[in-house]
């Protein structure tokens, strides 16, 4: 983690940013999209938005009116409600459900992307493994892996194989991906791994002491990258099991510092070549 | 003015506080109230909400509904609309019929209050001129003076003369000072200042050079105390001639540095003897 920077002057040419949350007292990402801002110059700042959700609509209603906003960050128990009261969302957004970040254009419109699973893909490219072409493996079905999947079909994967408790969940996964990307093959998996390139937890298994195992680590082998979502520890169970069968592992944390970059693009915080001010 | 410090880190506990305009980017009460927080060590932070007239109503529903809002300073052109717009606001608020500053409380009802005229007479008081008791003359009849006039009769003054150009604004300020306080002695003057221990110009005149002088300076005589509104210029027309005359001075802006301190108290920015947090 980088040392937070102080934040530039705010004035009335200050670009406002939210965090939409609640509770919200836990948010880390306006400390690290504030030091990015003061890092890279930009004249912004990231603020918590608290608002219930019973009054999100309200709250968003309210948003779309100001004018010094540049948009916000949505997360728990927002981001599934926010996409009906954006303007318009990415498809693979619709598709997964989810937006996790809105930018609020000139007009007022209110465009929404969700960036989770973007930023998860981003994380492996700068460690080096670029999916494209490979196999992968995702356990979960939830939030976090709806995302991931969008993003691994994007990036180009031969294959994806999706292994879920409630199968249901993972069907229904595999259809949306398939409306979406009738080319990407998809398959419901159990919890054996083996036969894949990439294998990633994209459950909160791990989370927590005692949980048990997303898959079944004795079926790894030692050409597979294990990748993980949970960031919180570092080194999960599953990675421990797998780094012991001689994978490559691949921690939750990159997906975060890449996500930031994403969120930063894309609600214009930093100054993109040949963009004016 | 001090030198602006560095605001906190804003985290997910940091409360908000915004300022409402349109146009936004001249405002200094952000710089102003955050280095105040920063000196003080409070957890909070102002940021510009630009919002057109059209719009306000539909901005402040959405911040009603924000968990995280402390309350927020209204400046030109809202500071008449938000009257309606607050859950409660101060009977004199009400009367002058602004608010510039507005509390959210944690029920999320908005409570205004108007503090030019408050900050205008706290700012004599602090310059040891002492209004109890005393009369005063009053040039203008718009929402500035309005504001002056309810806070020197609240202030205990011995009577007031109000002169403005367009007589029956003066009349209709006459008229609401004495439904709210009936034993107030108020009167319609000319530009004749002569008789009254303090004069005030509460219109805009001597913002610009060439502006014609708000009063009669060749009425003044030394015994007087002649104040200005106008921040800038410091030393109007009418405060150079005041001198000339041998009257004790008085500029706008310790108005500013007092009504800032009010902001500061009205919306909690500061712990009070014996509050928590």
């Amino acid at each position: 983690m980088t040392t937070p920077q102080p934040t530039r002057e705010i004035t009335g040419h200050t670009r406002v940013y939210g965090i939409l949350a609640d509770p919200i007292h836990h948010v880390k990402t306006p400390q690290m999209l504030n030091a990015l801002m003061a890092r890279e110059g930009r004249d912004g700042v990231m603020v918590p938005f608290q608002v219930a959700p019973d009054d999100l609509a309200t709250l968003v209603a309210g948003l779309k009116t100001m004018k010094s906003l540049g948009g916000f960050v949505v997360t728990v128990p927002h981001k599934t409600a926010i996409v009906d009261l954006c303007d318009a969302v990415s498809d693979s957004a619709r598709r997964i459900g989810a937006v996790n970040t809105v930018r609020r254009e000139a007009d007022g419109r209110l465009i929404g992307e969700m960036l989770d699973g973007k930023g998860f893909v981003g994380g492996l490219l700068a460690a080096g493994i670029d999916p494209k072409d490979k196999s992968v493996y995702l356990a979960g079905a939830g939030g976090a892996a709806n995302a991931i999947a969008f993003a691994f079909v994007e990036a180009g994967i031969s294959r994806l194989t999706i292994a879920n408790r409630t199968r249901a969940k993972a069907e229904d996964l595999a259809v949306r991906l398939a409306e979406a990307y009738p080319k990407a093959q998809v398959d419901i998996g159990n919890p054996d791994p083996s036969g894949h390139d990439i294998v990633v937890n994209g459950t909160s298994l791990g989370l927590k002491d005692g949980d048990a195992l997303p898959l079944d680590t004795a079926r790894l082998s030692p050409e597979q990258i294990v990748a993980e979502v949970i960031m919180q520890p570092e080194e999960t169970a599953l990675l421990a099991a797998a780094k012991a069968k001689g994978c490559r592992i691949h921690f939750g944390k990159p997906m975060l510092a890449c996500q930031l970059d994403l969120m930063a693009e894309f609600l214009g915080m930093r100054a993109l070549p040949g963009a004016g001010k």
